[in-house]
């Protein structure tokens, strides 16, 4: 089930010059699906990273950090099935292995490969299948396998996950493509399970950490299903340079807000099919916070109401029991917030305001907004002028369901 | 739905003497149940009282601070069905018009009554019919009516909490009885939705608010159904004076430990039913957490444990997946946590060490104790000699219905 997602087009996903995508059924996890992926990207890239906030992050999202603090990476190794998280020094060592063969399949060094896993928690990366299939993936590399291989990174995502577009710039055209993975466990505070965003703009290396921060501060880091931080998020952001322009290398760039603004737009699509995705998602659900002191206090704010199970529950059965968002916006640990200037919206209908209910709100007014599958919250603090947004979904049986049976 | 809880047998109730209980079927939210109840507390007493830490906090928690600020409370009066949180300036007043009808029917001043309400947010009190009632309740007032007092209090609860014991102290007995109510929106920061827990001992009345805070964090602040913390909550600790003793008037005097370890069991008790009766609960687990370098670090990772839908969703599917505790406990903001020290076993069974899953684990025996109804989960972070436990239930489909039709 999923809240108004269509799976891409994959004629619509446009190839970054630079970056070759191979799959493989390595059978990890289950037999006869894409569950291994390889993204190769040509020499003079510029990559850019965030990852899990977790303390128990995963063994690949520890070789990431080592081998981005060493070289460039070459390529990318994702397995889904197994998450090679809490696996101890084992799981480091299947990490890097996995590195040293992608490494000699494609001819580079093996902290030029950053590897990724996704999956069950605290079990051993079956590491003769995931070898045995690199071979499959690297002879299938090449420009147009996005869709493939937003395929071959699916776990509980009932649909794959890429968005693609193209802006002129100069007297060219620059082409970002991403894709993305995660339904459960997000509620990610760097990045979503699995996230890889690919452009061909010369982005000097130097820029890319800010720019990948921006990015998923803006999308990634601003979406909730469930509320729980995965062992394994990881966005990377990759600029392979291969478009005709000259180099951007200055923050001060006005062409580096052009590109940034693009890869937003990608960025927040594939967050936001995330949500859509969501495990039982029944209803799409943003939410804005304005009116705040500091963006920090807007998103604290936010995030309360998107996580809160009371308010989830009540958005599923489209029930306006608007209260329960009061309560959520309460329990957000700003210690001075003053009740009596707070607005709720639900779509153009005033739901609160003076510390309690708006005068003019009536209860079949809520219930219509809440029967849609689309839905704004909007709260206003009327502390100051910071503002965020969020998205998130509602909290149904089938979540239970889902989870419940995850591993069976 | 509970798990392993009866109701209270009403004559294992014991009168506290200087304390009176009466009911009354106000009609506040549906007619034909207990929903309204009168304590009646005499002279003499001490008086302590926590309530949450909610910023929306509802109307009669903030009229309860301003009075107790005041006065030596003589009378306490709750009514379920309407919250009045979100209920703004007509809510304040609410609840002063009830506490003055209050005093007007027992004969003492407004400012010794204290209000609370428990029920739907965002909705105006129907002061008609709680002002209807009051006079019913208070022809009923008498020491023995514990028990209809707990069901006078219900919500979603399904079974009405109550506990009861008596201890010898110097030649006579001190006898501790309390009541609570509770089922959803449990996360306490302060108390629980709402708990009495009245004794006869003669306290000192500078020694209450240091008693009731130290009770309510070993009882109603370490429990969680869902996360979220009420408008709402409330815990008032009444000493009555009444038992022939010497005043306890001093922190140091050894009989205060006594009643306190007394107190703790029927808090303890009363929480422990919150969370036996949580909303959907199948599974009641108990979260110790050993080893942090402060309480406040093993609260931090008891709740982030007790807080995870996914760990809550493996409970009552009775599902291994323990992985997800690991990443729950890396999610609990410990920066500088070794994952490689931590320890975490369920009952008897020891499941991950080293960073990972240790080597004797066998998925049989985690299968095993997830089948029980009663699961001890212990983490021991390897850091310092502090701990703390949490109670909490596993998230079941009966969750999501409940609260996706509450108000129907």
């Amino acid at each position: 089930m999923s809240v108004n997602l269509s799976p891409p087009v994959s004629a619509d996903l446009l190839p970054v010059p630079g970056i070759d995508l191979g799959w493989a059924e390595a059978g990890i996890r289950k037999a006869g699906r894409k569950d291994l992926l390889l993204i190769r990207i040509a020499a003079g890239a510029a990559v850019g990273a965030v990852f899990t906030q977790n303390r128990f992050c995963a063994a690949p999202v520890l070789v990431c950090r080592e081998h981005l603090a060493r070289a460039t990476p070459r390529a990318l190794v994702v397995n889904t099935g197994c998450a090679n998280a809490g696996t101890g020094d084992s799981g480091l060592a299947d990490a890097r292995r996995s590195c040293a063969a992608v490494a000699s399949l494609l001819g580079c060094r093996a902290d030029e490969v950053l590897p990724f896993s996704t999956g069950v928690i605290m079990e051993p990366l079956p590491m003769d299948r995931l070898l045995g299939g690199l071979p499959h993936a690297a002879e299938r590399l090449q420009a147009d396998s996005w869709f493939a291989a937003a395929e071959a990174i699916m776990t509980t995502d009932t649909v794959p996950k890429a968005a693609s577009l193209r802006i002129p710039m100069d007297e060219t055209v620059i082409t970002v493509t991403g894709i993305a993975k995660g339904a459960g466990m997000i509620h990610p505070d760097m990045a979503t399970m699995l996230g890889y965003v690919a452009c061909d703009a010369p982005i000097a290396p130097a820029l890319m950490p800010g720019l990948v921060r921006r990015v998923a501060d803006r999308s990634f880091n601003r979406i909730c299903v469930d509320g729980d931080t995965s062992t394994n998020d990881s966005f990377v952001l990759i600029a392979t340079g291969k478009a005709a322009l000259a180099p951007i290398d200055s923050a001060g760039d006005p062409r580096l807000a052009v590109v940034e603004s693009a890869l937003v737009r990608v960025a927040q699509a594939l967050a936001q099919a995330i949500v859509r995705d969501g495990e039982g998602a029944t209803k799409f659900i943003t939410v804005t916070v304005t009116g705040a002191e500091a963006e920090a206090e807007a998103l604290a704010v936010a995030n309360s109401i998107a996580r809160s199970p009371l308010v989830k529950t009540a958005f599923f059965a489209s029930d306006p029991n608007l209260g329960r968002i009061l309560a959520a916006i309460g329990n957000a640990g700003i210690a001075d917030l003053d009740c009596d200037r707070v607005q709720l919206f639900l779509n153009d209908v005033a739901v609160a305001r003076d510390g309690g209910r708006h005068p003019d709100y009536r209860e079949e007014d809520g219930r219509r907004v809440m029967q849609a599958a689309e839905i704004l919250v909007r709260v206003d603090l009327g502390r100051g002028d910071a503002a965020t947004t969020v998205w998130t979904c509602d909290l149904s049986h089938d979540y239970v369901s889902i989870n419940a049976d995850y591993r069976s």
